[in-house]
């Protein structure tokens, strides 16, 4: 069966060793970096509003512990602001009405049994303070992909994505059905620069589409908060991300020597992937010409979501930093992987990744390089 | 483990032989005899409110066939309103935003490939027409019980609920823990009146919140279509269910003798249903006094729901409608009765209740009785 993004782009299920649940400390030190900018869009658009329902989406919001971390954030600020507001005037706090938004292929079940003890814990812990203490708050489960339009016109007030728009809808157009000479499977320094050309009109492609579509859905004065993997540097060739899919393309490769992998599997396969950087990002954002940019940041992340020495240049012990990285990658590559080289590979090929990433970072301490937007729905008068 | 309601009250999943996938034709008949009601409340919420975005929801909404079903008959009903309306003046139709709810152990995964699928074929139905043809239609999944709070106050515009309100919120709260001497599991002609009180007041505290949470939640004008089982007859004695729920506990009762049930689990082990009167429903709408009744109606539906006579009073085939019956209220209470007893007894415990049910409808053909209630909030001045 061909990898289908729909159905196979998701987080590896359940609670289990290899589980994104049990992977996902990457995304809550982004969530870490984001929150001010967070804070920030959250009071801003409720105070230029004053919705008696703020409608707020997640898009591409995974089955995991930061699903609701993100909620409570929420909660959190708008609790806080309205105490603060009510000091001078006597509002209420706004219902929140949250939609989290991810492909078919998510596991909402997971995620609605997590909403379900994430209210009884809510109400647990609020017990016996006043009933106004906490924004009265709504959470319902939005099945599509962001790339259509997923809301009616003029509905949401803030948009939030965490770790996803790096994601495109398809590997780029033109490489479906060809047959790459080199196996790499996203940008490196070997790529054709025609074929590199094919990944960044992919992203312009998405981004620009994302923007129109969320300019619709958008309530007039909303805003968006998007962190997503990018590019430190300009220089298309030399992401950070083009070393870590460069390492799993290398590890598929010696499968492929050791006949595990069929080679013209591996021939036709390309990451549906883009990290860009701060330029592109911002040339796109120009040129829709829908959103006025408040903030833009770019952060860094060790490769190691478990290694919390910033200052380091040098990485302690590679061979568990490899492991992690390894780990890390599957919950999120795992369904996309499995679909198309088959379920039986996955063990040897994430040990083989971890090993090669072990040795790499022995040589040069890797960071994720990541984006961290925040916009604002242009008004044309 | 104990059985509980937020868990174990859902259809059989899947879509084997056993699902309710298959075996809803008696909720897809009474779809057909509540479209009316439908029609009218639909129209007259949009020709009132003419919201940009019309709101409707579908309280347990379960996993299965008649789920889409409901979506698209709203979608029609609207699609040739605006078209009749559209001959006197030009609008366009609005946007359909459909929340689809039930308790969180519902098959929402599989739910949301059945909404995927729906899109797609929506899309392919109507391509190359105008693109006015159709409103535009977002579909949202919503977790949680209709007996709290699920949606923010006044967002929605017209609430629907098929073949659930029968369902309570749990067996009346005083018989649990207590062991009855008779293995009753639902109100029957020997059960002590005290007894049948409770499931009574079970069902008028449920009720009377039902009403209470729906009047917050809809906006001024909103309507609800509300469809379930019910009783032909003001005698709480004398109702069908009584007849389909005694013949459950018999051979749950048999199998108690043959000892593959544990006596003590059937006799803590209640239904948490009530099918109730028109009677008695009226009482409690006008007690509340929140709703105005546009429309009450009985309509009757075979127990066997591919016994499509309704002239005649005697069963053709009385083995295969008792097979059939079996296979209906299995799809609907087997994780309930899974919960409690164990899935052991399954297959043995339906092919017992057939053979009951084969029995009694030699001697009597009988019918569900289906209530269809319409009502609009009403309006306090």
């Amino acid at each position: 069966m061909p990898m289908r993004i729909e159905r196979d782009l998701h987080m590896a299920t359940g609670n289990g060793e290899t589980s994104y649940t049990k992977n996902s400390r990457i995304q809550e030190k982004a969530m870490f970096h984001m929150k001010p900018v967070l804070e920030e869009a959250t009071r801003e658009v409720y105070t230029a509003l004053l919705p008696k329902t703020m409608v707020v989406a997640d898009l591409g919001c995974s089955s995991g512990p930061n699903t609701l971390r993100f909620v409570s954030e929420v909660i959190g600020i708008i609790a806080r602001h309205c105490k603060e507001l009510d000091d001078r005037r006597h509002d209420r706090p706004p219902q929140l009405q949250f939609f989290l938004n991810d492909l078919p292929g998510n596991d909402f079940n997971n995620l609605f049994q997590l909403i379900q003890q994430f209210h009884k814990s809510t109400a647990r812990k609020h017990k016996g303070e006043a009933e106004e203490a906490l924004p009265p708050c709504y959470i319902t489960g939005l099945p599509g992909s962001y790339y259509t339009r997923i809301f009616p016109s003029e509905s949401v007030h803030l948009f939030h994505s965490l770790f996803c728009l790096q994601w495109r809808s398809q590997a780029p157009e033109q490489l479906k059905g060809t047959k790459k000479t080199c196996l790499d499977i996203y940008i490196t320094k070997t790529m054709s620069p025609s074929m590199v050309k094919l990944f960044q009109q992919q992203f312009q492609k998405d981004f620009s589409l994302f923007l129109k579509l969320r300019y619709e859905e958008l309530v007039s004065g909303g805003q968006m908060v998007l962190t997503f993997i990018g590019r430190k540097h300009e220089d298309v060739l030399t992401g950070e991300s083009n070393h870590l899919y460069g390492l799993l393309a290398q590890s598929l490769k010696s499968l492929v020597d050791e006949g595990l992998v069929d080679k013209e599997k591996l021939e036709s396969f390309y990451l549906p992937m883009y990290s860009p950087s701060v330029g592109e990002v911002e040339a796109i954002v120009k040129q829709v010409g829908l959103f006025n940019m408040n903030h833009v940041k770019v952060f860094e992340i060790n490769w190691d979501p478990y290694d919390d020495s910033e200052e380091s240049d040098v990485v302690r012990n590679s061979i568990r930093s490899g492991e992690n990285v390894a780990k890390c990658l599957r919950a999120v590559m795992e369904p996309l992987v499995a679909s198309q080289f088959g379920e039986a590979i996955l063990d040897k090929l994430f040990e083989e990744y971890a090993r090669r990433v072990a040795k790499h970072l022995e040589n040069e301490k890797t960071k994720h390089a990541v984006l961290v937007l925040s916009m604002k729905k242009a008004i044309h008068v």
